[in-house]
């Protein structure tokens, strides 16, 4: 593969964040009707302006700054007293001892620590199980690498007695050659958490088959109540090689900080490490100051944020599902993934004309596997009003656009 | 090449600032003598403590994260208006305007604009020129892109009069299918500053062979008095794929916030905003607002420093000339890069012995390349009594070792 043909297949124009930049679809030949005012509704990511950053981080920040030299130089996995107390409490959190001298990296964002994860474990031809649909990224990163994807299936319907990915598709995949599975639970982009079960089977399974799994829990602490979160790190049995990934950008809201961690098997942790001595030294020193206050947040207030994000997802889903929208209710994270029915334009352009009609913007479903090219993603971290709002005009233009 | 031989190749634990994991070198077997008293001076990096960072960096670092969302989530390549501004400064400074929209990525570091750059660029088998000795990641970058190193020496000696690269050897490379060139100007770790004529010549040469330049200009702006610095963006003739690498982590000291910058050739820039996509998403979003503050010092003080930094230099000179110790003069930037006579242990053990036994830390200089196993590179933007203290405990045990 060329390097022209490799980087045309990581195309970033459809991922998130990214919508400002020029499209080629020729939307006044599709346009149908006028534009829909309202506020300008950004579903791509949580708008940090509506649910604003832990109550502590300017200070933390400012007391990293002020620290200095050993605060903006730290080891290239992170300051080592930082990980230190971060391993206690993310010990607590996932139910099992968390080593933070040798077993965990502190990685520019959780986006970082998956590159480092899958470049520490992939090369060519190495065979990745990739659960379809799961965050864009996944895919393109096993590609980046020259691996092979080998999909798997995840049902997410609302009524399925099945939800989860297909283990037997699973078994096969490890029993053929899969040596790295990833995945996220909650699953981005459908919010479904993966039932004790489904992690105890994954975990044994891998162990099995000698399979390293690279879990993305970026979304665990925000889990809707009566919902059980499964740590498969804590699980009895476990594969040798298991990596862990968490970080503050969603709950937390502190994106702005590009701060994840991964944890797990100390010779995977090395080989990130060195990737990222290449890759951007460290997460910037400063910010590292800010994971002091992750799992650390005032009393009561990630139930606040809980609460207040259950109110959005249950109004939301009540606009999507009044006009026929099917969506699955997400038992953990902010994002909504409705199926669009059948419309007389390609999906892509509907997302345009959107944006360009209704100044609402949402996430193609086909960035997160091929089979949900008719769904979309929208991240529900917003302002209440202005989101039901904005999901109105989604509604309004999905009739006006029906096939 | 498995994963495993791939990531032995890329250990980094002689890199700068990872001195302090564990060594497996048995010190106690090798020591000559006792202690050598002093404070602790870690010359791998510059001490930002003894020069801190730009004044007005906190300011526009809390007005970033006080904008929120929108400084929160920029594009992957940067905040467009942050881009649009540093574009004029840059041209300015480089002689020839910069493309911010098209032609520009803010990145996590320069290391970050490094990696993409090589990423954008090198694939199995790319053909790499990559001078020797210069800074340590250019080679393991080609490597772990499974790219093949072609070295291009670099004459250093202060007396030389044909000092820089071989340019026969380089247009050799360049007949014979090397794609890539990378290099540092001014070098690291020699200070070494291309001359206008080999810059030129290097330009000519590329676009002759359609080679694609990657010039990292990280330490540019610490030009001492009397150098002048040739900025190849600028020759007449450029090769079609150029990348100008430059960051404020040095002069600057804002190397606690991890931002880079990368300008060049618009289709180079957009593969290099698809893998940023992969890598890490974007550079910290709030620290991007410090950009704001880069060519904008107060009147003076980008002189001043450069001023504190000569007399700094000289006098570590004066230290190691007078014990034969051959360095040459740095024309800018802050690293000096002396010969070690031989020794009667393995330079990586004086390395390790002169940490522990004198609490002076330098990186080896096989680092930077293999010819060049014989040198120290030593950061000396430090304060300058305890800098020049622990030059002379540094010449102090090259004597007790020297064989």
């Amino acid at each position: 593969m060329t390097l022209e043909q490799k980087f045309k297949d990581l195309a970033a124009e459809n991922a998130p964040g990214q919508e400002g930049r020029k499209t080629e679809i020729d939307l006044a030949a599709l346009r149908r009707g006028g534009p829909i005012l309202g506020d300008v509704v950004d579903f791509s990511h949580g708008d940090v302006d509506a649910f604003p950053p832990t109550p502590a981080a300017f200070d933390a920040w400012s007391q990293g700054f002020a620290a200095g030299g050993q605060q903006a130089y730290t080891e290239y996995r992170g300051s080592a007293p930082i990980r230190e107390r971060l391993a206690q409490r993310l010990g607590s959190f996932t139910g099992k001892a968390v080593d933070g001298e040798d077993g965990m990296i502190v990685t520019p964002g959780t986006q970082g620590a998956l590159f480092l994860a899958l470049g520490a474990t992939v090369t060519t031809g190495t065979k990745v199980a990739v659960v379809e649909p799961d965050y864009f990224a996944n895919r393109k990163l096993v590609r980046f690498f020259n691996g092979e994807v080998v999909p798997i299936q995840l049902t997410y319907d609302e009524n399925s007695t099945q939800r989860g990915p297909d283990l037997s598709q699973l078994e096969e995949a490890f029993r053929s050659g899969v040596e790295v599975m990833v995945f996220s639970t909650p699953n981005n982009p459908t919010g479904l958490v993966y039932s004790g079960d489904v992690i105890e089977r994954i975990a044994t399974l891998a162990a099995t088959h000698n399979v390293t799994l690279i879990v993305d829990q970026l979304y665990s602490r925000l889990l809707y109540r009566g919902e059980r979160y499964a740590h498969l790190r804590s699980c009895d049995v476990v594969p040798d090689n298991l990596i862990i990934i968490m970080g503050p950008s969603k709950t937390e809201s502190l994106s702005g900080f590009r701060l994840g961690v991964a944890f797990g098997t100390p010779a995977l942790i090395t080989r990130m490490e060195r990737l990222q001595a290449l890759v951007s030294l460290r997460a910037a020193g400063y910010n590292q100051a800010v994971l002091d206050t992750w799992f650390c947040e005032p009393d009561g207030w990630i139930t606040d944020r809980i609460a207040q994000h259950t109110v959005i997802r249950d109004d939301l889903l009540g606009i999507f599902r009044a006009r026929g929208l099917v969506t699955a209710t997400p038992q953990a994270g902010s994002y909504l993934f409705p199926r669009l029915p059948k419309l007389a334009v390609a999906p892509n352009a509907f997302v345009s004309l959107l944006r360009d009609q209704a100044d609402v913007t949402v996430t193609l479903g086909d960035e997160f596997g091929p089979t949900s090219a008719d769904s979309i993603r929208l991240n529900f971290s917003q302002d209440h009003d202005t989101a039901c709002d904005a999901a109105k005009r989604l509604v309004a233009m999905v009739e006006r656009y029906q096939a």
